[in-house]
């Protein structure tokens, strides 16, 4: 459904407001069959309730979104200022398969060796807005890997790292 | 629900592993009768879908969740590294009513005059899940105030500033 009521400017306009909201990157993974690894770079990733612990990730239709409801799971990996390349790789249409071999099964899902955290997710809820599909991760399993490495970030279309603490 | 399966210590773990996702910072506001607005700070911020523009929100109880419900629209600021005065004010229980002469109604709906970007929403769509009621707002008005200020960031339960860009 597109709305015919907004204004044709709007699109645009909202992309560079939203643009001004930073998140940080992270890494969706997803294996059928311990054959392969998929992973596909997000920058919206949403904390959904603490008890139990859920995360909820926004997908299109495509490989990954595929993946993630056959398997009922996913992993989730928190990128640092130090894996731009990875965010980059894993944004790509044509992923270098030599990034595999950074992933690690820590329970039962792949996710990045060297990460600021990692999650290990069950797929409890599917839901559908528009061209985009939510899916809701109960997690199972996580951990903090780094926590003195400055995050990667996405702000105004740019990566960003080494923010300061502000007291 | 409680998840009696939850590993006692999974809730803390995850607690400390979803900081690590870095965030801006942002204030969801509203008015009812223009009487007063009532603000609330929030750090999770959902972009949907580019078309139609549409933002979540995840809300608990209380009265941001009645008024949104009621008037079914929402505004959402963005903050820049100058408001953390403000973020804590609309953090605290007993706000400060002196804020509210920092919003203007640019359309319909009150947002903070100085911000790095601003949303007007309607409610297209509340979904539930656990304690957590998530609010769907299609977007219509939104700008850019200011994008050479430096964002407000949450990043390991500290306000963090000043991200240099990695090129």
């Amino acid at each position: 459904m597109t709305d015919l009521n907004v204004h044709p400017d709007l699109s645009l306009e909202f992309r560079s407001s939203v643009s001004m909201f930073a998140t940080g990157v992270a890494i969706v993974s997803n294996t059928l069959d311990d054959a392969q690894v998929y992973g596909m770079t997000i920058n919206s990733l949403t904390s959904i309730c603490l008890t139990p612990p859920t995360l909820m990730i926004s997908l299109k239709e495509g490989v990954m979104l595929d993946q993630v409801l056959k398997t009922r799971q996913f992993g989730v990996s928190i990128l640092s200022k130090n894996q731009k390349d990875v965010s980059n790789n894993y944004s790509r249409k044509e992923k270098d398969a030599a990034y595999e071999k950074h992933f690690i099964v820590r329970e039962k899902i792949p996710t990045l060796q060297d990460c600021l955290s990692w999650f290990e997710c069950e797929v409890v809820k599917v839901d559908q807005y528009e061209d985009h599909t939510l899916v809701f991760g109960e997690v199972k399993a996580c951990g903090v890997d780094n926590s003195a490495i400055s995050p990667l970030l996405f702000f105004s279309s740019n990566y960003h790292f080494d923010p300061r603490p502000l007291n």
